[in-house]
């Protein structure tokens, strides 16, 4: 088994702050994370807050798009908050999400005070994410109505009291299509509204992750949602390992694209700081990954198909939750280990700067790859491979 | 204009290696690059032909596969060459040419010695990347036949007596359809001969890379070459931009990956990283980036659409050749300011298993995207964005 990171290690930039010096930092940060995040001072009332509460709190700008003569700048203020479950798997269902809600609600309150305009909380945040047990009771009872459900409700007035678009990746139970279960994000308005739904649309069939147990494949296509505060999308979780997902937000005008997700560290790590960053530079928006954060423990063990005993516990989620820019620039990580709220500043008219100056969108080809992508489905499909007839093994 | 790293720079894990102690080291390699490489031991007089030549040369396994019941372990030595131009670009044609292969011959050897079987060089190797210029003459007359042309010629005789497959990304000349030139890759066999030509799909019109006025896009698809070491394919250069592209190459069957390069520091550093690296990922193959290195300067001045004065430098190719692998992991990158040979032995059989244990394929919703694509060709496509019905903006 290959080696991972433990839940000791809070944090890259944390190793290295420690160990370079200030010119050497410099270079590095500069290397690893690109020229365009900056600190972003924050109130020191929300920091206070962070603090007594025990959650991460960083604050960004990226703010390196051009002045333009036509448009003004439009400065929004992204926010992402990762959390642990704050009680054990075996409280009572409405004990648990009260909880959660509960702990959402001051990181909304400290979102705010650092003048937030639009934040999404990781994949089915109300819940532990129980998917790995593959038993349906009491987990599905955490499902619940996108539009008027408890936590719909719970948000839709923290989004307007605090003039807050607010995105809602939940598990949602949805009674109007024969009660089936969906991974779904809620999109809620700075008015209050909720604007529409959008629903996760590669379900992973991956060790613990047997998410087809309990939900299929979205079918809400690559809706992009116009709001005061830009024009937002959600590619929820496992959607992130699949770039023509990314891109079909990108191609239906998308500025802000979140990943809310839950993975843990032996798993995924190596790919995590890899692949929003990759949509964002592709598609000339800003990606938002958000990663669920804490070990959990359920009461029944459960294997995972890896051939080892069974056990109770999930892994550990390593939050590490990231803005990336257009431009291939990237905040640094929330904490590995701890709850945290990350404030991204940032100027949306670098989007079209970025397909102006890139042209990815101009040569793109899609014509190319719409006549390849039918043409690969078919059953009868012949992969386009050229043989060397000089082969040794024919 | 953002910051970005000079020609002082030589790489980011000489800066780790020089601060970090081997503990943090070991952590912060594992963060920066995952589990998958580890060193790999070279011939003595492999290191120290480069010593003498002035050349990086750096190995790593990538073996972290499984044992399998029913197939062998494919082990393959990939390897990649990246260069500075050896004569100034006044000199004329046949002798730059010359010194280049010149270079690239002493290189082969090496990459014989440590037993490589299947090698790349960087984008259009044979000739300084005299595209900023935007003149015709004499840089077109760096163009040769693919199947007969000198460069052809000479590497099919090292292809032969090494036993070495090679990627040859040229500028070709087509005379059998109208003289028109190509951005093309020639694969020769181990035994060889060539086995076919593959062209670049995407051609940037970004700043400095006029290349469009040099030649089209690519009419040869998505071909994969079936040899004695694996299923390769060659996404050129600015194609790293396009996961579409890099997923029709997977489509097809690719085991490894070659994107031969040339792109300069300002551009395109912070995305460099990031790019294969997401493709290997994304679709189960080993990816390898390789990118010129070193400073051009040209006879006579050329602006670059960018308000600047006319200058004769192109700016610094910054190297940094690496291997990625399926399963996220990743080598160190190569020098950013010398010439270099990266070799990586790779097991083949990573690729079918992790396809099997993340499913991309099989979640990939191919039919989706191909409807979705079409769809958005159309010049009366509308995008489809759901618009909050209270903002405030309409």
């Amino acid at each position: 088994m290959a080696a991972c990171l433990d839940d000791k290690f809070e944090s890259l930039e944390a190793v290295l702050a420690e160990y370079l010096p200030e010119d050497a930092l410099k270079k590095v940060s500069l290397s690893l994370r690109g020229p365009g995040a900056v600190d972003l001072e924050l109130p020191a009332s929300a920091k206070e807050t962070a603090k007594q509460n025990n959650f991460d709190l960083q604050g960004y700008q990226i703010k390196i798009a051009q002045k333009e003569q036509t448009r003004p700048e439009r400065l929004v203020r992204i926010g992402a908050i990762q959390n642990a479950i704050p009680k054990p798997t075996t409280t009572p269902v409405q004990e648990q999400r009260d909880a959660i809600h509960q702990r959402i609600d001051r990181m909304l309150a400290v979102a705010h005070e650092c003048q937030v305009n639009v934040i999404c909380m990781q994949e089915a945040w109300t819940m532990p994410f129980a998917f790995c047990t593959r038993e349906k009771y009491p987990w599905v009872e955490f499902a619940e109505s996108a539009y008027d459900g408890p936590t719909t409700k719970f948000l839709a007035e923290r989004a307007k009291k605090y003039n807050m678009v607010i995105v809602s990746p939940i598990l949602e139970r949805d009674e109007q299509h024969g009660d089936v279960i969906w991974n779904t994000a809620v999109i809620i308005s700075n008015h209050g509204n909720v604007i529409g739904i959008t629903r996760k649309n590669h379900i992973p069939r991956v060790g613990d992750f047997n998410e087809s147990t309990y939900y299929m494949e979205g079918n809400t296509g690559h809706k992009v949602f116009e709001t005061d505060f830009g024009r937002i999308a959600v590619n929820i979780c496992y959607g992130r390992h699949h770039p023509q997902n990314w891109l079909m937000y990108g191609v239906n005008g998308a500025e802000i694209v979140f990943n809310p997700s839950a993975t843990v560290g032996a798993l995924s790590e190596p790919l995590w700081s890899i692949e929003a960053r990759n949509a964002a530079i592709a598609n000339s928006y800003f990606a938002v990954g958000i990663n669920r954060v804490g070990t959990e423990t359920f009461p029944n063990e459960f294997t995972s198909g890896d051939g080892k005993p069974a056990h109770k516990s999930f892994g550990h989620f390593y939050g590490s939750s990231y803005i990336a820019a257009p431009d291939g620039s990237r905040t640094p990580g929330l904490s590995r280990i701890r709850d945290g709220l990350l404030v991204g500043e940032c100027d949306l008219n670098l989007c079209r700067q970025m397909k102006d100056k890139w042209g990815f969108r101009m040569t793109q080809r899609l014509d190319l790859y719409a006549d390849s992508f039918a043409r690969a489905i078919r059953p009868d499909y012949k992969m386009d491979i050229v043989k060397d007839p000089n082969m040794k093994q024919q």
